[in-house]
């Protein structure tokens, strides 16, 4: 059932056009961003009611709620930020989706003590991508900061919760920066998870890559890499056909 | 110096169109593919004469040959199999290039008996791309088999070689197969190769990947890998554009 939900001030609701889904956003405190929308494009999700996902690092749970439209599982969502937690549960209200998506204000380090190990089907992430390191420029805006910065959960932390969550044979799917390909590579191997197939998206025709889309099997066999299709964000000006098939609808390239 | 050189039964003379190189090859015993042509092209190689360039896994030359068109330095080549070394010195004489490139024949186990540690500017290699597993289908052909499948070295002690020759800072070029990517990887990170810049091969648009390319630093910073733009090998039936510049000459993409 469609709930009436407050909005505050400095929000608004957006709506991906190509999906007939509602999320409440701010500029203060969290927007999704064209990688949710990969992310919840690339998660191949079985339909069957008896799954189970998790989104971790669900921020407003753009991803979660992107994914709902492709399943009919169940769907839980960690955040660490309350703000945002409790946005992510307006936006589940305004969509009537409360007995589909589940959002959970939680610290990652606690995961545990809420969520059983081995019993997810699924994991999507879309995590902080930068390291917190002194030197890195961050955003004097807390929420954004905690949000883009490794500043209250890191990869390994992450990769190892997610892997933790996870059945055997069960799927993580995360989005992150190639620059640390190699680094997330390593660090899924130390937590059982193997990486199978990668989609790389490029913002343009002779440009390099500066998104990275992964799927990984928990306790798969190691080898068997492959790298589909690259997705470009942009022809010339506009986003790509691929692009604007997923956030206005229509076909896809 | 160009010297007239021995062709034998079922070996023929082929050139890249792009390259005054002339190169023996035989079908019977080991042809370079577009492979070769595209490690040689990606290799990013100082003009000095002061630098020293090995082409592992040489087979009939091919890389080290085109890579003479890039550079003034100084060109080894190591191949096991007599047979291939054999027609790869033919070829050096062939195009006059003695006084720049050196086949070898020797097994990569015996490199430092014959080459000094921590001595090369670059590395290229193109080497055998499948596991010698006792189920995996080889050539019945030992020539080819040798050429193709890890029989009588491994990935293992390809980069450990590498690494070897290398000197601080020095850089490999790899040519392998994507869906060892990650096993790759990790091998790199242990003979303290970082792998840093990476070209994706798809044979088309709409199709996964068959080809990688890897730039890595001995004892660069971890960290940092960018995936430059992905090379198409086909557009329909028809090479790429790019393709066909490396292989016919002309402008490229």
């Amino acid at each position: 059932m469609k709930e009436s939900v407050k909005i505050y001030n400095n929000e608004r609701i957006d709506q991906l056009y190509s999906q007939d889904i509602k999320i409440i956003q701010s500029p203060d405190v969290f927007s999704f961003s064209l990688d949710a929308v990969l992310l919840a494009d690339f998660a191949n999700l079985k339909i069957s009611s008896k799954i189970k996902i998790m989104d971790l690092c669900a921020g407003n749970g753009a991803v979660g709620l992107f994914a709902s439209q492709k399943t009919k599982g169940q769907i839980f969502q960690i955040e660490l930020q309350e703000r945002l937690a409790d946005m992510g549960q307006r936006s589940i209200q305004l969509n009537g989706l409360q007995n589909q998506v589940h959002m959970v204000n939680l610290d990652l380090a606690n995961t545990f003590n809420k969520f059983e190990k081995d019993s997810f089907d699924y994991v999507l992430c879309n995590p902080p991508y930068f390291k917190d390191q002194t030197t890195s420029k961050k955003n004097p805006n807390p929420y954004l900061a905690i949000a883009r910065h490794e500043i209250k959960t890191s990869l390994d932390q992450v990769l190892e919760v997610a892997s933790g969550l996870l059945k055997m044979n069960g799927k993580l799917y995360l989005v992150h920066r190639p620059e640390r390909f190699s680094e997330i590579l390593s660090v899924m191997t130390r937590y059982r998870l193997a990486p199978k197939k990668v989609r790389l998206v490029y913002p343009r025709k002779n440009g390099e890559a500066n998104m990275v889309l992964i799927e990984a099997i928990k306790d798969g066999r190691a080898g068997g890499m492959r790298f589909v299709e690259p997705l470009y964000t942009y022809e010339g000006k506009e986003y790509s056909t691929e692009v604007k098939g997923l956030l206005y609808g229509g076909e896809k390239a």
